[in-house]
């Protein structure tokens, strides 16, 4: 609960040197240089975070473009206009950076809301994830987590970390209806989440039926009323 | 509810000419030269189904060694030993044959239960298609059609036919339950066979998480729930 929106990171919230053009030769990888770095109090940490946001959106805009196993580091990092070596020292790979972009992306795009209702909460919880994945942002993120999934060891943990880290981001909607006395105690917020989800993808990727604003309340409905009658956790 | 097994075939029960080798030269595409043929009595209707059935085979098994856009036709043909004419006249284009062929092997390997109880019911149909998901065949259909999807413009709609023609099959496990009286009259049967399968294909495709026998029983345990509660219409 109390990490930040970068669960890709593992803890690297020092800024690289930024502006790293040709010249720059430190190694790839993150590692021990990073802590040296840290000694240094310099303005560059507002420069640090136009790097990981240019990084990151040049990931996207790649990813739109090409499919997963075409993807490159090299092509991200001359998209973004940075050395090679500046991503891998944020980034441990590939996959690390794909994860970020993903699960940044969705963040921004579905934010968890605070109405003071359960019955609020989750209905524009869920509106919000079906206008998602009904939209392009969706559709491309899904195309590529799941037309890769059977090549590509790496995109099913990813997916799996993306949407467990999105998960556990919905579940304080949950903890607060608890604490409001709106659901029983003993309830799996995890639970309540995904019941709440699970229908919306189900619609999109299985039975191809409209995963509108109606199909999003009725996926609430259920998911109450299953929490409601200990059918949850 | 009336329909047999073969939603691709749109009434063509009457059984094609068999053994038909490289001399047969009838035109390709069903028509009315099915009701000609139909005139003829003869011992061919067992071999017909035994056409039907290596067809299908073959499909799956070519579906298994390349992907949705190199199979064709004529492979499928020449591998289940019967000319290309043959399978045209049964079945109106790759599309089909695929939906036909994934949908009796899904039937084949989830049957649909009748124990008694709607709890009993609804376990051993989520056990089955937990079974199912988790296993080769399972992955093997999820991988066609999902990883197709973007590109095959035919392939959502057959997935979605699929689907659809087994939950429509699944049906009568509520309708059943109505009529003892253990679910409420006014439930949408479809919406409860939905609720018990949405969040095991959610596992499987999204989360990442084992669906195994537990998975499947608290899928019911929450549909139920829910169905109890007024959730599903």
């Amino acid at each position: 609960m109390s990490s930040d929106s970068r669960p890709a990171e593992s803890g690297q919230s020092v800024p690289a040197p930024v502006g790293s053009g040709p010249s720059t030769s430190a190694p790839a990888g993150a590692g021990p240089s990073d802590s040296v770095e840290a000694g240094r109090v310099r303005p560059t940490i507002g420069r640090g975070e136009k790097v990981r946001t240019a990084v990151l959106a040049a990931t996207l805009a790649e990813l739109a473009e090409m499919r997963y196993a075409a993807l490159t580091v090299d092509a991200v990092a001359r998209r973004a206009g940075v050395h090679k070596t500046t991503v891998y020292r944020r980034w441990k790979d590939k996959d690390g950076l794909i994860v970020d972009a993903l699960a940044g992306q969705i963040a921004a795009e579905i934010p968890i809301p605070d109405t003071g209702t359960v019955e609020g909460d989750l209905r524009l919880l869920a509106r919000g994830l079906a206008a998602w994945l009904r939209g392009p942002s969706g559709a491309a993120v899904l195309a590529v987590m799941l037309s890769e999934a059977a090549q590509a060891p790496g995109i099913a943990e990813a997916r799996a970390r993306i949407f467990h880290d999105r998960l556990r981001r919905a579940e304080p909607v949950i903890t607060r209806a608890v604490e409001r006395g709106e659901l029983p105690a003993g309830i799996d917020p995890g639970a309540v989440i995904r019941a709440v989800a699970a229908p919306l993808y189900f619609c999109v990727l299985i039975t191809a039926e409209p995963v509108d604003d109606e199909a999003a309340d009725r996926s609430v409905t259920a998911a109450l009323a299953a929490a409601r009658n200990g059918g949850l956790g």
